[in-house]
């Protein structure tokens, strides 16, 4: 079992990094070799197999092409900018999230009678308000960000790659992830980590919405669990549809903040300061906020069930229990 | 008033054409000029203003820009290559129908504090089975060919770049544009508008697929209309979704030709031969049926009510009356 992961400097690259290596198999297949590629250098883990390291910008000429020259079985498809850098900087997310994932599946396409399972973290950041109450598996996704836009061209381009022979792709549209571990950051949906994050640490939080607004979630964990997943389905079960909304927990604001007092106390709780925010609000006012995600779930597809269940794991996982 | 046509050699370019030469207007404004543009060189009509062909491939370096330069104040972008063309040579439809498109919303990009209406045509093809029983504007697209996923990628780009303020585009979801003038082409869809243009021309027809076959279809001249009311349309009125799914006709293979015996008698009607081809079948099996298209008829495009009056239209504009 060879393996390819692009981005694998992120947050979820490194969590699934880590959990390759400590399974050492994936598919039931004893792993060889893991190369990690990202736009820019980082240190590879300690691993009892070939863990290497390729940096490089996948838009490059040939970048790609030496990516998958050694023909991995499993691609996992992370690299891209997110969200707020994709608005701010029009030429660079088409250019990291359009052109490099392009010049990726053409790489797959143009290397004769190789067929691997491509596995690509796509986002509910395709779809754009106005909601039905709970969305469909069915419902049209219409972005209204240039992320969301370059993330469902790729879906798109995975889905007729897939059809065609040249790749065998499965797209996960996964929900927000939280809680994220590390330093709070300035994008948009920062605070749904932070408002648990920084209190559990002891620091204060700002939560710069009402309460009242309803997001869906699942933990860092649960997010390396889909790709895993995704990563060993059988493509019949699958169908001609290859992108996959998955399933996250619905939650209001206050939802959230009560899982953190009924696990942490009245004094974590108390850490969290209301100070709304006119222009965070009006971005997540445009945000999906419940997802019936059924074929996932059929699919075996497993989140987390309460938000209370989000926070263990991130005491588990980052805080040491 | 500017215009530019991409594609205009084609058969819905050259009627728009014709069309705008008729008008002498267009949006309430004295035409200036119209620049054909096409893959290849073609004679352009006679008219009382500035008409030129400019020939050139959309996704060459520099020629985008070339169209551009004169900054029409309306931009008609029909040309792509066709779906059967698009699924046997796959670089060929890409190049073409991505990259072509791509091309020409860069350059409009690129042209600092120039926003045209850009009409894009896209297609029902961007619609994959399975549907519902009547498809509404809510429904996802999923394609099942490279055609399908080359148009809405495109579709993708004419949202974010309008979003963004790049362009004010609207992009028109087609259906299958029947009675199709000329000769019988090899297009699985073709024997739609052939059962009813051979006969009334005394000439025999081939049907391949059941009577029971329901498809969706406007006439050539609702074509045209579609496009002249899309670049006449306010932008505020269409809202962030900027592609729309067109009124249609939807009917049965009896449904035609009953239509067609009613209106030219039971000699013409008994012109047409079944000969089923298991592997149209196939393809057609796969296609939508009908569509709401609630949003386009509040916003105004009108389409034929019945398959008699797109019969009615092909004889007046085809065969003289």
């Amino acid at each position: 079992m060879r393996i390819l992961i692009t981005g694998a400097a992120g947050m979820i690259g490194r969590k699934l990094t880590a959990r390759l290596v400590a399974d050492g198999m994936l598919r039931k297949e004893q792993i060889v070799s893991i190369h990690l590629h990202d736009i820019v250098a980082f240190e590879a883990p300690d691993a009892p197999f070939d863990i290497t390291v390729l940096a490089g910008d996948l838009a490059s000429e040939g970048v790609a092409g030496a990516l998958v020259a050694g023909r991995p079985d499993v691609i996992f498809h992370l690299a891209g900018v997110v969200s707020g850098e994709a608005e701010t900087d029009f030429d660079k997310g088409y250019r990291a999230n359009l052109d490099g994932t392009r010049a990726l599946f053409d790489a797959v396409r143009k290397a004769n009678g190789y067929v691997p399972r491509l596995v690509y973290t796509s986002s509910i950041a395709v779809f754009g308000a106005p909601f039905p109450e709970t969305i469909g598996d069915d419902f049209a996704p219409v972005p209204l960000t240039s992320y969301g836009t370059q993330k469902l061209v790729g879906e798109l381009l995975l889905n007729d790659y897939t059809r065609r022979g040249f790749m065998d792709g499965v797209g996960l549209r996964l929900p927000t992830i939280c809680v994220r571990p590390g330093k709070p950051n300035l994008a948009a949906s920062g605070f749904f980590s932070s408002i648990i994050r920084e209190p559990l640490a002891g620091k204060e939080a700002v939560l710069p919405v009402s309460r009242n607004i309803v997001h869906t979630h699942a933990s860092p964990r649960s997010a390396v669990g889909f790709l895993l997943h995704a990563a060993a389905l059988a493509g019949d079960a699958i169908g001609p549809r290859r992108n996959i909304t998955l399933p996250s927990v619905a939650v209001s604001v206050a939802g959230q903040i009560e899982a953190l007092r009924e696990i942490a106390g009245d004094e974590t709780f108390r850490l969290i300061r209301e100070e709304r925010d006119p222009a965070i609000e009006a971005i997540v006012n445009f945000w999906p906020t419940r997802f019936d995600a059924a074929r996932a779930r059929k699919l075996g597809f497993v989140a987390e069930t309460d938000f209370a269940e989000i926070i263990r794991a991130h005491i588990e996982d980052e805080l040491g229990g």
